[in-house]
């Protein structure tokens, strides 16, 4: 089924939920999922490649891929400009890559608009109460971060109605399991193999 | 999670699709599915149990089931009628679990039409000379018959256009791991459970 086309899925959570235990562990042993990679306007670290870890582009050529939409999403922020090119998106589709796309509700809400048929997963932990805990137990944020983090979920949870997909993360490995699931459940839909309907011979 | 209300899966495909097998290793494992379980109007067999292998009732109750609207999808046939009640799998919906629906496709439309949020999957093999195969390597078919059973898959192939996800199999294992995936992925569904992002604490 090499001719069948991926799938892009985005991911969201708030900070606490465990979005990157989860997604790594759902994606052990599969090779048929890959990572967007983003453009950016920060300077590259010793030993990143471009086009692997990012795309690195000046400020010019950025604000260029964003005048001629060739991003599905981006944000500039006063250091740096990150975005997402739809064009290496498209090609690994084409391929018959599910492309993954970790990104918060804002971008997510920019991709959703522009390829709606880009599969939408917000992953959550059970409870606000269990966020904070999680939050807390972390050590590392001042009080003030961890009051500002819980606002911020409030505020990604009432804008999420256009996610098409929950994950609570109560379990990491059930949690996985459910992404994984999401992954290959929507490579099985309808609309990318009605062509096998189609035979005749 | 067992608030969670279940979800409808109804299961459809041509005969040597090996839709029993498939399903059957989906299954392996699982106790967050069950099957639904139809009401006829056949005596039973020895050993079959009323609301376990069957409800069995007799033809006058069985149409006044119709009249009343009480199936999700019904057939009569000369010797016997067969029909899903709808209260039974709305009790098991109810309790958490998802229901599993094996019927061809003109039933599945019948659901389809009643429950909308039903899940609909049809498994095919991976050609028309695949499944042509299969049914002569049975050995039990006349060639008459094999010549019925393929131009009924290419009926029910035209007419498949209300599935939600199309399952290849070119290998059990692989195609019952995506029909559980679907299943695990159905239930992750936003719908499903948006009431999560609503608590407020």
């Amino acid at each position: 089924m090499a001719n069948q086309r991926g799938k892009l899925i985005v991911i969201s959570g708030p900070s606490g939920a465990g979005k990157s235990t989860v997604v790594f562990k759902a994606l052990e042993g599969r090779d048929d999922v890959c990572f967007s990679v983003s453009a950016t306007t920060r300077k590259p670290r010793p030993g990143e490649v471009d086009g692997k870890e990012y795309f690195f582009v000046d400020l010019d050529r950025f604000r260029e891929m964003v005048a001629n939409d060739e991003f599905l999403e981006h944000a500039e922020y006063v250091a740096n400009s990150y975005g997402t090119p739809r064009a290496y998106v498209e090609k690994k589709l084409n391929e018959g890559m599910n492309v993954l796309l970790d990104i918060e509700v804002q971008g997510a809400l920019q991709v959703h608009q522009k390829m709606p048929e880009a599969v939408m997963v917000f992953i959550i932990p059970p409870s606000m109460a269990e966020l904070e805990k999680r939050l807390r137990s972390r050590g590392t944020d001042s009080e003030r971060k961890i009051e500002a983090r819980l606002m911020r979920a409030r505020e990604e949870y009432a804008a999420a109605d256009f996610y098409d997909y929950i994950i609570i993360n109560d379990d990491a490995d059930k949690a996985a399991n459910e992404f994984s699931a999401i992954i290959t459940a929507e490579y099985c839909k309808y609309d990318l193999r009605k062509n096998y309907l189609r035979e005749v011979d």
